[in-house]
């Protein structure tokens, strides 16, 4: 018997704080601790005395905030790419995280983190597919497809499809510097924020999220037509809003008038079921971004 | 040396025709037939007999049209489901076919056998994931992610995501009989012969194709943020239109706004080959099928 058993370290690296956890080969966390996100030198330097001060770890997994070069072989394969976060662009983040603390080092979105810690500690267990869209300041899907991850080009981008807009009905123009009215330029906190002129939160007039549920639903049911999952988990800060769940799987079953003829699409039990809230809270980020330094280990030419 | 090499049959199962192909282990075919689609009964009789006048056989394939029921354990597992087409829902495609030929029979649909065909032997080769979408009577996308082939709730269906539709410019409410102005309402060959009064292939007006060009254009890019697939292969009828592709193209670019910052949606030379035509031609779903049937036989449990 070893007399020190394998532990694991994870990152949520997000753009306003860096949430770091260690925790055993089950995923119980055993520590935790937050380190706001300053300039990249600074936070890294603090994930890094985090790591230091807790445990002797195996490897560790990084959840990040993007674009992100998940290319392995790309010459920036680590780095933040094109961010509009100042000092951020083209930052590396492995390899002085790796340098430092001399263990194998995973990284993927802050999504893709999100999704992989529902699939392997949450509402995605045992499936073989589950989507999970975070709706916040921003939007964005990570997936899990046959038990991977989705990279490809890049990575899914979601928050940037273009949905239904009718201005009729809705004359905001959109909040996306890149494309105004997409999925992210209508239906995000801060389009919320720049479309009422109040934080999502403080909102609570019913045509505020119906408006909302109707963007939503657009969201999940391109996403079931597109990547077919068998589940679709919604989490971020804006999903947590009162009555938001069940009016955007109304909406969406709506929406899909029972085509295909699966369950999901056809019994709103059913999609209850289909379209749920995070099993992990706040914590699918973390829990998969210790996921993928246990899977770094596992698989260390990926 | 064995007398006989192994030989693997294919069946692209189309709504007007089954083609049916014979190859050799390196997907060459070998020979070629086509059994009009009457009945269930009529027409799977009529491949069962291609075969057995053929060639002996080690496994086939089979892509088809749909919805098909691909979840294995399913009851309803190899059966066209509710599909409109006349006598064919409910229909067992697979096992008519194994009790017949006593040979393992592999099942996907049409588009993911073209994607899988294109993926093997086309345009698709050496590349982790690929769209590949189809623009004809319908509008359907199958897709190849790290290596397989996407299944999850039922599999896509992405001819019904929603798009934006502008109706100042194109008054049309579409054709589908689900969704009326999904993405095949507006963009398949049947919204194009139904809005405009004549068949997509005698259309030359070129405020036409600037409309398909459009719908088209939100179709590729809303599968790139969605799969963030390395290449999408468009094929179908409607897509050998000349010059559709330019203008697709060209429209995608546009719509993407250089967000993610990735060569395809940055530099007009990578978008080329980005979104191209199928590398097989019209064999794409051919070839996907038979190597449908070689997969069977290498993992017959799945």
């Amino acid at each position: 018997m070893s007399a020190t058993p394998p532990l694991y370290g994870g990152i949520e690296a997000g753009g306003t704080k860096w949430v770091c956890a260690v925790a055993d080969a089950q995923g119980r966390l055993l520590a935790t601790g937050v380190i706001p996100t300053t300039t990249p030198q600074a936070t890294i330097a603090g994930a890094v005395r985090f790591f230091q001060e807790h445990r002797t770890l195996t490897a560790i997994g990084v959840g990040s905030f993007g674009p992100v070069d998940l290319r392995t072989g790309s010459p920036t394969y680590g780095h933040i790419t094109a961010t509009p976060k100042p000092g951020w662009a083209h930052t590396d983040v492995v390899s002085p995280l790796r340098s430092a603390l001399q263990v194998p080092v995973g990284l993927d979105t802050d999504v893709n983190a999100a999704a992989l810690g529902e699939w392997r500690r949450g509402a995605g267990r045992g499936l073989e597919t589950l989507a999970y869209m975070t709706v916040g300041t921003g939007i964005g899907v990570g997936a899990v497809v046959n038990g991977r991850l989705m990279h490809g080009l890049l990575h899914p981008e979601f928050g940037h499809v273009r949905i239904p807009h009718d201005r009729s009905r809705d004359a905001f123009a959109g909040s996306c510097p890149f494309h105004g009215d997409c999925l992210e330029g209508l239906a995000s906190g801060e389009a919320m924020r720049r479309r009422w002129g109040q934080r999502a939160e403080d909102l609570d007039d019913p045509a505020v999220w119906e408006l909302e549920a109707e963007y939503l639903a657009h969201a999940v049911m391109n996403l079931t037509y597109t990547l077919s999952p068998e589940r679709i988990v919604i989490g971020g800060g804006v999903a947590k809003h009162a009555g938001l769940m069940a009016r955007l799987r109304a909406r969406a079953f709506d929406l899909a008038a029972g085509y295909p003829a699966t369950s999901a699409l056809t019994d709103p039990a059913a999609m209850d079921e289909y379209v749920v809230s995070p099993s992990l809270g706040d914590h699918s980020g973390i829990a998969g971004a210790i996921e993928l330094g246990m899977r770094r280990l596992a698989s260390p030419d990926q």
